[in-house]
């Protein structure tokens, strides 16, 4: 076997072969969910507990549909914000859920780091679904999924991520994923929106749309977080719409066939227009939400392989 | 096969025939859910997502087990008031969801019609668990489940519905529902709870509970929608329950085995005389939540069969 | 069999030899718990309800994990605290949910009492979540086991129970059952926080820890209840801690092998002093939340066999 993790607590740790057999098996899972009976007994006699410090109706009930087809027994547990004040009642939170014997856990927190820590107190698989800025694994295999299926491969593609790259831990799973897998990667918005650090990642930056999507394979919008931005520089919708939201004038710098990516919800509008994002010949918005099950069965059905693995060793 | 629907979105569309099709399956489940074992795994390897965007927690509940007992993978997702301010956005949620290959789509909403803008966008099988004023179908068939165990028949009864006609879906399902079993129908209420255009529906119309319960077979009464009245008039409840409330004096106009229906959560002493309500030989308010479960289980059992068809075609 | 219930509403009820036999089940269940499967078929086919109507993160998902693991058809009911404002309701909402079908309903409530009630209404089997300051058996039979497995045995141990016992049904459970065991049970604090009449139930009072610690085989320390305390008296937390949190140098006072207990969650710094919480030698409550899966699921497994043969007769 070729994935070798304990946890799934970001990108950066995972070797492409790794990336690929995950892929590959999740592309199994495609068709699963596409058939008439989406069952398979690979979770069976398991517990998957999904913890969301963070409210998100939409990664929750992928991560839920995604355990239920496995087999697997399926507990959200309701963190309220109370819960989570101080740092210490996180680890009492973690090793009271742990002596429940749980199999695979499923965690979004608002703090960056916070799933890390989490892991070193379980002992069982730990998927991170979001923690502050820093990762959001399963989103950054979901797009690689929906791009190797559009264009073939992940190899050599220029793909623009444009917008508010400085609050996103989408844009970080996707830098560190498509760097590890050899594509060319453009970080395109307004230089308060991009950290000043991120020269060193490996990247290009550019500050308009005309440039950064000249020639793109890929174009792949952010959602604005407003609500992570704190103190001085909130754009106006409108200005930012201008000059960041993707329309058919900046899309036409993009090559002829470019597919258009957004990881939901939308602010339409304000990121893109919507009649791109409806465009079946070129958004796949929809795709992406359809490979993340499939791409969270296939990371579940392998963590808990080794999971297995290590309790029979 | 006769029951052709795609979704169950009310009572409007269906043949009669169809009505006694899942009436005559849901009685086979009354009986499952009676014995030893409630499992039946006619849903197995499918997938219920119940969306409600109004809160109920009795019709979520009755739909919740239906599946479970069925054998579907059974998801809740609460759906926040936020996530329906803009009409756009339902349809960005219907699609996401939509891409996650849901079977059965049980959907409340607080809008009439959103239901079947909703159903037009996904290729599942959707079923209305109540939508604004429109219909709210799964309740029309277990209220004709009740009557038609207690009675047994649903052709040739006199049904009084009494009270907030107006604000009711319940009552629309039940005309529809009972109109097309030719049964006869009394509305009762005040004038202000009874839409002017009532005696076009193929119903008498009275504003006084002592006509309108004479002979009546079926006394029918209605929740007081206090939560959906808007503008001038709100009865008083003392007063409201004088002339419409439920007592022994008006309910002894109606046949002296006269059964007395409420769709539930019931205003003791607002609609109804708690004693009635109480009175196992008169009130069948118990046997309603009953049939729901059962009527729910042959609705998707139903549907699922006729996409189960469509897919294979 | 040596287990009569037909629900579990206390440990009051209990015949010492139905505690013994609920123990030795649960003894098994902590085997399949720690197993590579976590699945035994015993509630296939039964529905169990969880109704909080205090929340409870905690013990509803214990209950939860339980249920699902025995392979019951398990629904959470969110039960808001407008459906409980009056008397009356409760007993609309046991038998709307009676007439579902439900096996196993666990309950818990504010009201002492409510839960007994309750089971009054419903033909299937109750089990008491807590209620008020009344009961929490299944946090007395979890606290038994905990000590069974560390001690060997339950009679002839001395156990502390430490703080806010007036507040505490978790207090009340433990006096029923060790007391039923032979055990010797100390009650130690403030005199405000201690009944005026709890040396009427066989137990020594004390209320300085240094007396009441005094060669203890157990260190049973409660959550201080803020939230239930009204009135005058609300002691400061350093105060509290000072003369009756749990610190090494009160901990001196009991027998060198004494375990430390705490139902949970903890307030650090106030009850108990975070390192002796931490310290795997003396502190077993990570052992506690893990037994407490176990005892549940041999609670519902041993009501639903005597469901089955009631209904069977």
């Amino acid at each position: 076997m070729t994935f070798r993790q304990t946890h799934l607590l970001g990108i950066e740790p995972l070797h492409p072969v790794e990336i690929t057999t995950l892929l590959d098996l999740a592309d199994t899972y495609v068709e699963l969910n596409r058939g008439p009976e989406k069952h398979a007994a690979v979770l069976e006699g398991l517990t998957q507990v999904n913890m969301f410090f963070e409210n998100s109706t939409r990664t929750q009930a992928s991560f839920e549909l995604a355990g239920q087809r496995l087999g697997a027994d399926v507990m959200n547990m309701a963190m309220q914000a109370s819960s989570i004040k101080k740092g210490e009642s996180l680890i009492d939170t973690a090793l009271t859920l742990n002596a429940m014997h749980p199999d695979l856990l499923v965690v979004r927190h608002p703090h960056s780091g916070a799933v890390n820590l989490l892991a070193e107190k379980v002992n069982c698989a730990v998927i991170n679904a979001g923690d502050g800025r820093h990762e959001h694994p399963t989103q950054g295999l979901l797009d690689a999924l929906t791009i190797r299926r559009k264009k073939g491969r992940l190899h050599r593609l220029t793909v623009a991520i444009c917008g508010d790259i400085a609050h996103s831990r989408v844009a970080r799973s996707n830098i560190w994923l498509l760097g590890k897998m050899e594509s060319r990667i453009r970080l395109v918005g307004p230089p308060t929106l991009i950290p000043s650090g991120a020269r060193d990642w490996g990247v290009e930056v550019c500050h308009d749309m005309e440039t950064g999507l000249a020639d793109a394979d890929v174009v792949m919008m952010l959602r604005l977080q407003k609500e992570r931005m704190s103190g001085g520089f909130i754009p106006s919708e409108r200005e930012y719409y201008y000059r960041y939201g993707l329309d058919a004038a900046k899309l036409a710098r993009a090559k002829p066939d470019a597919i258009v990516m957004h990881p939901g919800p939308m602010n339409r509008g304000v990121e893109i227009d919507g009649t791109i994002a409806d465009d079946i010949n070129r958004s796949v918005i929809q795709e992406q939400v359809e490979m993340g099950v499939a791409v969270r069965m296939a990371a579940m059905d392998l963590l808990a392989r080794n999971l297995r693995d290590r309790r029979a060793a």
